[in-house]
Order: structure tokens, then sequence, then C-alpha cells
């Protein structure tokens, strides 16, 4: 009989208590599932008084992350404290230095620090398990690491932040503004008092950046992200994609190119038919694209105590069947340094809402201007915003244009645009989002 | 440096084939994956003469499967031929006996021994895969088996079958009659000349069995799965469908009730929002609720040869990283025998379309039907063919009437259907499709 896996786990919020609570629950199938038995022995988290459901007893309080990490008593180091610099690094650092395994749902520690963590685990022998990281319990990461081991990846992307996708779904279904949805989402405890890191894209990225490098063999790299969040986005863009066939998502696109591996997160215009567009409210999703097969879609719940300590837990039982994957799926030595693919090099189809000040010299001087940039325009709709009826005043008002090009690169895209304001035929400034074909 | 893994390959199809093709060609990336070099070294098929645009220099002809399967220059024999006899079964058990791993895309084996193949595998140490055989590439087995390994599952249902989701997809689409869209389908190469075993739906059992299995912890049994295939499905009940809410779809459901195990496979409405009912074509899809947590949509090319080759590719990685998995997630000694529940008392919703000799009196005959079994009714339609107009010749003419139910038993749904029929008051025999919520 081969001796139980001793488990401690840091940090003791919702995931934490979810995950003591599953072992405890679970301990027959877990055991049988893993071949051994899997024990919480130790555990440590700020308060010690904190009423969190769980039974504790029996399980040793230990004064800090650190030493909970170096503790000679545990095999599997389980950090649920978050944040990308200590106590969570140390923490992680140490364990897997001292041959332990380590187990974590921290995308930020992973995104910036992961390449030096793999090295630690490859070097002492340890794993480092992080599926709980990325889109909580969809297997997301044991799809790129075990799953897909023998298909190149040409493109990876998806639905990573529910509280966006929330807010986008609330916005086309109800015709309301941002900040209004944004309101609710934080009344309802999707979003943060401070939103900029969910709405402005930033923990897409950093998801992005650890499914790019297990699905291209590349040096985890978040600062390779190209970064653009949703709060330009206006009811009308919703309105519009719906009329023209899409829909309206924050995309995390990791995608292979002539020029290198493209990161970029932003808005994105997705066809009403694909699986990626059916994904409402705090649901997340990620498609991947292999070499020669039509793309396998994960959809479900990417947040949530529940959900991300069902990741944890299965994760912890991977370490006790004695699995030991390369963290990104390659050894480090295979890693590569990311080749960035220019953002302005990008290519593809472009959704641009601008207001006309006087509707057919800016399309005309529009059409001059993109065709000076050879880009093709697929479609172009001049929207009434009431309804057609001249103003009473008789006064020109601004009227809302809508423009689908066909596949362009970026740079073009933003010398037209540059071109046209510089013309002075539209009010402010022209509401730009990129198109993704499946 | 360890040794690499030695692969035998019976079955040199399309999925063969193209199985050789990506262990040659993605060679270095396998073996940073698996830390260990992968070599087919011996393959048998029914052809030496075959044209198969693979080279097989180098690699040795083994006479037979059987051969093969026993071969001391082995590690892996990987099956590849189908069918739940011999040659596959007798070959399957040998290499196992002999302390080898297995890969297999087959299915009807699996459903059939698997149970038999597993005691095999755990006595003798063995690896036993099958990722292939159930959604090909989409990785079901392994978020099953290892990712929700602490997490229970209390149902598994999917679309397991693309050759029916294609003509469900095309009466939907285009209106047509269920011959003509099987037609199209035969002639596309989706279904085989006898297509009864994919349109009755038992290629759909065969699979929700192993499912069932692995989500549930028992002895996989095929024969304790209730089948029902489309081919009774008209236009007409895709057409309703739709009006009210709907989309019909070959489901294989497993779900855990307090009177057992319900393995089922039927034409099943789901809502027109979930995941599932998104999926169109040829397209798989499978969905797990898990306890306590929302549930996980895996969707993705559920056949095919290089979708089916990826899995099978990536089962070999992991027999080669040594990951040796109990095949059904738990050891056999924990496997149970299958409570089966008893079909007539499947409780759910159903959709009952019938052809009314007189509106007025059979709406009176069924609602009293219903009312004596206890059923309510949720919604009741009555169609007009001809928009209503009264036949010319002033002749009574049956009037279609559709009848969504509140959640009721099944008994109760036949026996109020029986007495109906009896009392002569329809025409021809009811349609019943029942409801899955999500």
């Amino acid at each position: 009989m081969v001796a139980p896996l001793k488990v401690g786990i840091a940090g003791l919020g919702t995931v934490g208590a979810e995950v003591v609570r599953l072992i405890e629950t679970q301990a027959r199938v877990l055991a049988g599932r893993s071949g051994r038995g899997i024990r919480v022995v130790a555990v440590t988290a700020r308060s010690k008084a904190k009423k969190r459901g769980v039974d504790l007893r029996g399980i040793e309080w230990v004064r800090d992350p650190m030493a909970l990490a170096t503790h000679p008593g545990i095999d599997c180091f389980v950090e649920l404290m978050g944040g990308a610099g200590d106590p969570a690094l140390s923490a992680v650092e140490a364990a897997l230095n001292a041959g332990k395994s380590v187990v974590t749902a921290n995308k930020a520690l992973l995104a910036k620090h992961g390449l030096k963590l793999a090295k630690a685990a490859e070097k002492h022998g340890g794993a480092l398990n992080f599926e709980a990281a990325v889109g909580a319990a969809i297997p997301v990461i044991k799809t790129l690491r075990e799953g897909l081991a023998g298909t190149g990846v040409t493109r990876v992307y998806g639905i990573l932040n529910g509280t966006c996708n929330y807010i986008l779904t609330r916005m086309e279904q109800e015709g309301l503004s941002f900040a209004e949805c944004l309101k609710d989402a934080q009344r309802l405890g999707y979003a943060e008092a401070n939103p900029s890191f969910d709405v402005d894209g930033h923990d897409t990225a950093q998801k992005l950046a650890i499914l790019a490098s297990l699905a291209f063999g590349t040096k985890v790299a978040q600062s390779a992200v190209y970064v653009e969040g949703i709060s330009s986005i206006a009811p009308e863009d919703l309105r519009a994609a719906d009329d023209l066939g899409y829909r309206l998502k924050l995309l995390g696109v990791a995608v292979r190119t002539a020029k290198g591996i493209e990161q970029r997160v932003h808005p994105t215009m997705v066809p009403k038919s694909s699986s990626i567009a059916q994904v409402m409210g705090v649901t997340n999703a990620v498609t991947i694209d292999g070499e020669g097969i039509p793309p396998i879609t994960l959809v479900g719940p990417g947040a949530g105590g529940a959900a991300t300590a069902s990741a944890v837990v299965a994760d912890i039982a991977d370490v006790a069947r004695g699995i030991r994957a390369n963290p990104f799926g390659r050894p480090i030595s295979h890693l590569r340094d990311t080749k960035k693919a220019p953002m302005e090099r990008h290519e593809g189809g472009y959704y641009i809402r601008l207001l006309a000040r006087d509707f057919p010299g800016t399309a005309a001087a529009i059409a001059t201007r993109l065709a000076e940039q050879k880009i093709s325009i697929e479609s172009i709709v001049q929207r009434h915003p009431n309804g057609g009826a001249a103003p009473a005043s008789g006064k020109a008002v601004p009227v809302p244009v809508i423009l689908i090009t066909y596949a362009t690169h970026e740079d073009a895209v933003r010398r037209a645009l540059a071109a046209v304001q510089r013309d002075k035929v539209i009010s402010g400034r022209p509401q730009v989002i990129r198109i993704e074909k499946n």
C-alpha cells in the first residue's frame, strides 16, 4: 500500500475551504482514482479565527506560507493565495526547490513567473499543475498539455473572463450601456469595486499567455500580449453586430502566423454560428484549432469556488497518481522565445463605426482613404438614428456609418482612419473592432 | 535516457495511417511531452499491398493481429481494426495479458467487453486507453477520468453520433424528410449503406455505456441502455420544436436518479439556449453536470481520420509518459454493478404530437386521459395544416395537435396514450419525444 499524499494548503478562502471539503468527502473515490489516499495535513491562512464551514480539526495550522511550503511533512503544496508577488511567489518557489509538487490556481503568478517556476519544477522533479488558473473546471490545460499531445495547434482563442462576457451579454440582450451593466455586475459580485483588471482585459491577457505557451511551446510572456478592454463598446456596436451576423465578445486570441505568434485581447466580432458566439453570461469557453482537425470547444464555468476547487482537486489527484507532466507541455529546453508578431501586421477583417458629419461627402472621403490603403469594403451601412427622418431644424446631424472590411492589415486601417480624421468629415473617434473568423 | 516506447499498430485504414504519420512528423514534440521517444516498430493489416500514402519502410510487417499483440518487441499495442469480436477482442486481451499497454478506438469492443479488458489491464499492469472511442479528439474520456477526479458527476449527456446530428440539422434547416437527408448523408459518406447502426441509436448507445461507467463508477453495460433512433422523426416535429423554444437532437443521456442509473438514447427536445442545442451538422458534444458546478460542455469532431488519430496519439503519449490510469477511472473492485433505472419510471417532460380526428372531442378525451394519469399539460397547440381554412369538402380532416407536459413518468404517458388510442379519437400512432432540461 502506497502512503497517502500529504497536502498542505495555503489560503483558505472559498476555494481553499472547498478543496478541504472535497478531499474529505470524496476520499474513497480519490483514493481509487489515484491509487493512494490524499490527506490534507497542514494549512495556513491570514486568519485562524475565521469561520469557514469546514472541519479543520486534526489538520496542523502552520504560521505562514513559507513555513508550509517547506514543511517536511507535506508532499504537495497547494497555493490559493493569489497575486503575482509574495507571499505566493516565494512560497511556490521554495516548495518546488524542496522537491515538492505544487498545485496553484494563480494565473497572475504563472503569467509573470511561469517559466522560472517551471524550471524549478523540472530541476527538482516536482509537478507544477495549474488547471484552475484558466477557465476553472474547464479542462483546457489538460487538453492542451496532454489531450492534443500529438497535434500541432494553429490557434487557441476564448472567452476567458466571465465579468466581461456578462456585461456584453446584458448589453446585447437588453440594449443597456457599458456603465449600467458594469454597475449590475458589481452589485451581483461578478465585478470588483475596481473593475479595471477585468474590463480592461488584463485578466484575459494573463490567461491567454498561459494558453499560448502550452499551445505553441513558447516561453510564457504576458508582456507579449496586446490588450484592449471593453469599456468603449456601445449598445449600437452590439446592435450592429447582430444585424451583420456577428456577436461581440472579449476574446483572447493566440495564433501562429508567418510573422510569429500573435497574442491579443480585444473586443471581437465572431460569427453568430460559431460555438464561441453561443457562450452567454459569466460562462467561459476556449476553442482550439488543431492541424487538420475541426475546432474543439470547451465550455463551462470560468470561476466560482466549487468549479475552481474541482480543478484544484483533480490536479492534486494527478500528483497523487505520480503524473509529472512538463508544466508547459514541453521540457524547458524545448520552449522557444516568443516571436511576437507585431499587432500592426495583424491581418483580418474590421468593423468600423463612425459618425459622418455629412453622409455623401464622408462616404466619398472614406472610400478614397481606404482605397489609398488598398482596403476593400465588404459592406457599408448608413444607420439613421431617428429612422431616417430629417431633423426638424434642417441642420445636418452626424450620421452613424458602419463599414465592414475584407481582410486587411491593422496598420492600413489605422493609417486610413487617421487620414479620415484629418479630413474632418467625421465627429469624434472611429470605433474599430476586429473580426475573428471561425 | 529512457528507451523509446515501441508501438505496434493493428489496422492501417485512414486512422492507422494517420497515426503512423503523426508519430513520425511530431516525433520531437511527442518525445518532449512524453520524456521519451515513440516509435512504430511493427504493423499489421489485411492487405500489405494497399497504398496508404505513408512510409512503412523500416517497420516490421507482422502476419496477423495476434502475432503483433504478443510480439516481444512492442510495449504498446494499438488496435484500430474495430468490431466487438475477433480478431480485435482476442488480440487486445492477449496484449494486456502479456503486460503490454493497449490503445484502441474501438467503442463496440469496450461497450461489450470493457470490464473484462479493464480487469486484464489492472491485473498485468498495462494501460488501456480509449479516448478516440467516444467523440474522437474531444477529450471527454480524459475529462471524466482525470479532469473531474474529485467531483461527483450527476449527469452526462451528448450528441455522440455525427450522422444523426447531420440528418436532424438538415431536416431542421431545410424542412426535408428523414429519408431525403439520410440519402444525402449516404452520398456524402456520413452514413453507411446500412445506416441502422447509426440512425437507430446503437452507435450512440455504445459510447454512452462507456461514458456512464466513467461518470458513475459502474460496470460498463451496453445492455442497460434504452435505445430509440431517429427514423420516426418528421419535419413537423422539428418545426414544432422550433416554435416551442427547443431543438431536436439524438441524445445519449446517463443520469443518476434515486432509482438507479438511467442510460437512454432517444430523440430529445433540448432548450434552444443550451450549449448542446447549438451543435450542428456532424459535430459531436458532451455535457457533464458535476455536483455543485455549472455544466461543462466539450464540442468538436466526433469522427474523421485526423481527429481520431489525434486522440490515439495522445493516448500513446500518455502510455509513453508512464501514466496508468484505471481504464474506467476506478479500480475494478470499486466498480459497482449498474443499478438500471427502469425506463417506465423515467421522469421528465414530454412532447406529444397526434392527429385528432375531430379537434374538440379529441381535446376533451386527451385531457381526460392525461388527468387520469395525473399528467399536467404545460401547453397544447392545435396546428392547422392548411392555415386554418376548413376543407372545401366540409369533411373532417385529421388535425395535428401538439402537447407539452410538465414533468411526469414515462409509464403514465404510455398508459394515457394507450387509452387515447382505444378511444379512437386519433389517427395513427402518437409521436412521443422526451424533453431534457439543462
